[in-house]
C-alpha cells in the first residue's frame, strides 16, 4: 500500500543567502511565498503547496530536513509506527509553515525528514492568479520558470541501508539500481507514483553522512533545459553537466551549483511505470562505465561533489 | 484505495482493416505484436505489456472493449465484488491475448471493459531489443512513433452515471468537469494515477449509447507533436484538430480519424497530480466557450463525432 | 543584384504608450535601448543594431515608417536612383538614432521608407554582456525574450504595384504569391535573403492604404512560440491565431495585437531559398481556403484586421 | 560581390557500401534518387535539387569532391577567372548527374571542387509528391529524417592559405576564426549567405592533406537533434558527441561516424548574419579551453580524427 502521497517541501541550507535568493528567484524563477526568521519560503509556478522549498541561511550547505507527506491521517499513522519501531523516529511536532503536527525521523544515513498530512494549499494574490484554473499560479515566465520539486537524490556513506528503509519503512517501491562488481549497492532510484524517480540514494565518495547529491525542479520540456542552460551561462551560474539524458531513469537534466554550493538539476523527460509487478532494473558497473544514455562521460564530480563539502569537495567547489 | 493500475488494452473495430493497420503501423508508427483471426495485436515502443491495440475487422467501428488491469489479485477481487453488487457484471472469461482471467462488464452507457491482474511482459525479438534495459523495446522512430497507450475518452448519453461508476465502483479520481447551466455534467476527467486524465467520459451528442469519442497515445515532446501532424498532412490522414493545447487538463493534442473512421490523438503535457485532496476542478458552460487553452474555438465536430457512426456523424465523415 | 541587406528598424504608434511599452519589455522581453521625446528605442537580444523598434506614442496606431538598409554605400545610390526615378522619392534627411543619412520614400500603396548604409552595431552595457561574445547582448530570457525582428507584413489597398516596385526598384525576390481566380494578387511574399519571407504585402479587405498588418519578431524554437502564447494568457495579450503553421512559406506562429492595437506575431521556422533561380509558388483561391498547413482554418479578423483601424476595424479590436 | 549561392552536392567515398546506405536511408533518412556504377545519390526532403549527397564505393573514406554552385552563369564566368589565376584550376568538365558543365579545381590544401551553374531541380516520382507545394518532397519522417545538407567541415594541415582562397577566389565571407597563442589560425567558419557557417576549415591534427572533418545536414529543431541521438543509440551508430551547443557560430550538433568512418552531423540553431559589415570574431586558445557553449569539454577525438584514416585515426576508430 502506497502511504505516501509525494516528497517536499525541501529545507535547504546556504552560506551565501542573498546569493541563493537571487538564483532561486531570477535564474530558477520561482516566487517568493513569505519570509520568517532566517528563512524564505519558494515556490514553483506548479506547486500546489505554498511552498516546495525552504531556503534557510545558515553557516554550511546541505540539506536541513525533506518533507514527506501521507495521502491520509491513517496513511501517516501507519507510517509513524513502522518508523517508531525502528527506533529513527525523533518524535511529533508542531507543522512548519503551512502545515499540520509533522513526525521527525532519519533515515539510517542521518538525512532528517519529516512526515506530515494536513497542509495548506497555495492560494494566490491578485497579481498571481492564472488564466486556467486547473493551475496553481500565473505562469510568469520569469528565469528558468521551474514548474514544481520533481526529486531528491541523498548521498548515503552506504545506500543499502537506506533504501531498505525507504522501501520498508517509507513503502517506496524500488524501480532501478546499480550493483557494483562487488555486490555493493551504488545507487537507488524509488518512487511513489508513476514517476520513475522522486526519491534516490547514490553513494557518497567520501563516506560521509546526511549529505546531498541534488534537488532537482521539473519543467515540462526539454527545450526549457536546454534554454536554462542558456540561462545559467549568461547568469554565471556553475554548469556542472549540460543538458544531456541519463541512462537510468532516462531523465533529460541540466545540473548546476547554486552560489551557496548545493547542487541543483533543471529535470524532464522520464518513463512512467504503470506495471504493478515492475521488475527492477540493476544495473552493472560495466554497463554505467558505458556513460549516459547517449554514452556521454559523466563528469567527475558528478560522482563526488554534494553538500555540505568535506574537504575534497571543498577543493571542487574553489575551483569553479 | 487504488484498485486499478491502468487502462488498456484497447479493442478498437475497423471496417477498413488493412487501411487501419497501415495507419498504425506507418503513420502512428506501431508494431505488430501477432495476429489472432481477424485481429492484429498491436504496441507503442514504451508499452509494458505485449500490446496496448487490439484492432479487429468489422463492419462497423467503435471501441469493443476496454481494458483495466488491477494492482493484485486481491484489487482485482475487490473491484469485482463491487461491480457484481451493480448488476452490471458479465462475469468471468478466459483472458485474451497475454492475460490471465478476466470479468467482464459494461459501464452504465453500455460501454465493455474487461477487468484483470495477470498478464505477460514484453519479450522482444532481436531485432527490437533496446539499447537501454529500462526500456521495453527498440526506438524505431517510424512515423510519429507513439510511444504508449495513454488514456481513451469515451462518449455517454449520460455523462453522470458513468462518471459515478468509475469514481465508485471502479475507484477512479474525478479531477475535472464540465457542468452545463442547467446542472447536467458534460464532461468528466478522471485518473488512478497522478495523470491528469486517463479515463473521460463526455456527452453523445446524439444521446447515442456506447460510442468512443477517441484513443489517445503518449509522445514525450510537443515537438512529436507536431512532427505527427506535418506526417498525418503527408500522408492524407484526416486533421480534425490541428496540434494545441487544452484547457481541461491542459494536455497538448492532435487529432485525426485513422482510415476506419475511429477518432485518434497524439498526446503530451498536462500536469500531474500530487495532492491527495485534489479538489475537483469545475468548468462552467461560458468558461467552456472561451475555447481551449490559447482561446482557440473548438472545431464543432469535436462535440458530436464519435464511432460508431449515427446518421449525423456519418455525413460529417463523409465530407472529408 | 541584391542591394538591401535587411529591412528595420520600424516605427510603430501607440495610442497607449505605457501599455505598449509593458508589453514589449515584459511579455515580449525586449530591452530599452533609449528615449527620445514621444519614442522609446527597443530590441531583440540577437539584434545587432542599437534597436529594431521605436515605439512612439500617437493618437493612433499602425506603422510609421520601415527601415532597409543597404550593403553598401554604392547600393544605397544604386536604390535611391531606382527609386528617384519612379518619383516615389522624398529625398535624402539626417538618420534617426544610430544611423547615418537616410533617404525618404513611400512605396505605391503609401507606406514610409527610410533607406541607409550606415548604421551603428549595439554596444551592451555591462550588466547586458553576453558569455558568448558572437552574441550582441546577453539572453536574459525575460517574456517571450524575441530574438531579432525578422519580418513585416504591410496591407495594400493593391498588392500588385507595391509588389513589383519591392522586387524592381528595391531589388527584393519573389518567393510566394497568391493569386485570385479573378487575378488579382491577393499577398506576395520576399526576401532579400535565403529567408522565406522577409517583407510581404498582402490586400487590405477595405481597401484601405498604408496600413500595417503585422510585425514579426523571430525567437529559434517551436517551443518558444508555444510559451509564448502561455505568457500572452497569463499577460492577458489578445491572442487572435494560437501557434499552428502557415501554408504559405511554412512559418510556426503566434499572433496577438500589443495594447496599442497592433498585431504582433512570434515566428520562426520556414525553410531556406537556396536556388538562384527559385521558381515562384503560386497559390490558388481553392488552395488558399484548404485553410493553414495543417488545414486550420484561418480566423476571419486575420484577413481584415489592421493598423490604424478602419471603422470595420474598430469594431473588432473593440471586441476583445 | 556574392557569387556562390551554396555548396552540395558533396561526394562521399565509403569501404563499406551497404552499410553505409543503409545508415543515410534509415537512419539519415534520406531518399535514394538514383544510382550510377558504384554510386548512390541520396536527397534530405527539403533538398531543391536533385540530390546533395553522392554515395561512392572506394577503398577508403573521405570526401571526394564539394560541389559549388554559382548564382549565375556570369557569375561562374567570374569565379573561374579567378580562380584560374592562381593556378589551382583543373578544368572544365562535363557536369555530374543533373547539372550542366563544371570546372574542377582544387583548393591550396587539395581537395577537389566542382563549380557550376546549371543544375536540375527534382521533381519528385508520385509518392513522394509533397501536400505543401513550396516543399520539394514529402516529408516521410524516416529516422532522422534530415532536411538538407547544411555545412562542409574540412580539414587543413594550414588553415590560412584556404580560407584566404576561399574569401578571395571564391568570395566567401568570413564569419568567426580561431587563433592559437603562437598567432596561427585553427579554424576558419565562412558563409555565402546569412547562416552563420557554411564552409569550414580547422586544423589537421596530424598535418595530412585533403582530409575531410564532417559533413552536416540540416533539421529544423533542436528536438530533432535529440531524438536523432536515440536513433542512432538503438541503431548502433557511434556516437563521438551527443547533443550539445558549439559556442563557434552556436549550432545544435550531434555527432557520429556513418559505417564508412566519415563523421557525420545533424544540426540546427545557429544565428543569422544581417549586417554587411559582420566583423569577424576572433576565438583566442584560452577562449576556446573553457569547451562548448555549456562548458562542456570536446572530446580528444573531435579534434583529431578525420577521413581518410591516417595511423593514428585507425586506431581511434577501431577502438569503437
Amino acid at each position: 500500500m502506497i502511504d505516501i502521497a509525494h516528497l517536499g517541501p525541501v529545507e535547504l541550507l546556504t552560506p551565501k543567502a542573498d546569493e541563493s535568493l537571487t538564483f532561486f528567484t531570477d535564474v530558477f524563477g520561482m516566487e517568493i511565498e513569505g519570509r520568517e526568521g532566517q528563512s524564505v519560503f519558494l515556490r514553483g509556478w506548479g506547486d500546489y503547496q505554498r511552498f516546495s522549498l525552504k531556503l534557510t541561511e545558515s553557516n554550511t550547505s546541505g540539506m536541513a530536513m525533506l518533507g514527506l507527506r501521507a495521502w491520509s491521517e491513517e496513511a501517516l499513522e501507519r507510517r509513524v509506527a513502522a518508523i517508531e519501531a525502528t527506533g529513527l523516529g525523533d518524535g511529533w511536532h508542531e507543522g512548519d509553515r503551512g502545515r499540520g503536527r509533522s513526525y521527525r525521523f532519519r533515515d539510517p544515513d542521518g538525512h532528517a525528514f519529516e512526515l506530515y498530512f494536513e497542509t495548506d494549499r497555495y492560494v494566490p494574490p491578485a497579481h498571481l492568479v492564472p488564466s486556467l484554473k486547473n493551475q496553481p499560479q500565473r505562469y510568469v515566465g520569469r528565469g528558468a520558470a521551474v514548474k514544481r520539486l520533481d526529486h531528491v537524490n541523498l548521498l548515503a556513506a552506504d545506500v543499502r541501508p537506506s533504501r531498505d528503509f525507504a522501501v520498508d519503512q517509507l513503502g517506496y517501491r524500488l524501480y532501478e539500481r546499480i550493483e557494483l562488481d562487488d555486490g555493493t549497492e551504488s545507487g537507488a532510484w524509488m518512487s511513489v507514483s508513476t514517476a520513475a524517480h522522486e526519491l534516490i540514494y547514490t553513494a557518497d565518495a567520501y563516506g560521509a553522512r546526511g549529505r546531498l547529491h541534488h534537488v532537482a525542479y521539473w519543467v515540462d520540456t526539454r527545450e526549457e533545459v536546454l534554454r536554462a542552460a542558456d540561462l545559467f551561462l549568461d547568469h554565471d551560474v556553475y554548469i556542472e553537466a549540460a543538458p544531456s539524458k541519463h541512462g537510468v531513469a532516462q531523465g533529460f537534466f541540466l545540473y548546476g551549483y547554486e552560489p551557496g554550493g548545493n547542487r541543483i538539476e533543471v529535470t524532464t523527460g522520464g518513463y512512467m511505470v504503470y506495471d504493478p509487478e515492475q521488475p527492477v532494473v540493476v544495473w552493472s558497473e560495466a554497463e554505467r562505465k558505458l556513460g549516459q544514455a547517449w554514452r556521454v562521460k559523466t563528469i567527475p564530480t558528478f560522482h563526488t561533489y554534494g553538500t555540505p563539502p568535506v574537504a575534497a569537495d571543498a577543493a571542487v567547489a574553489g575551483g569553479h
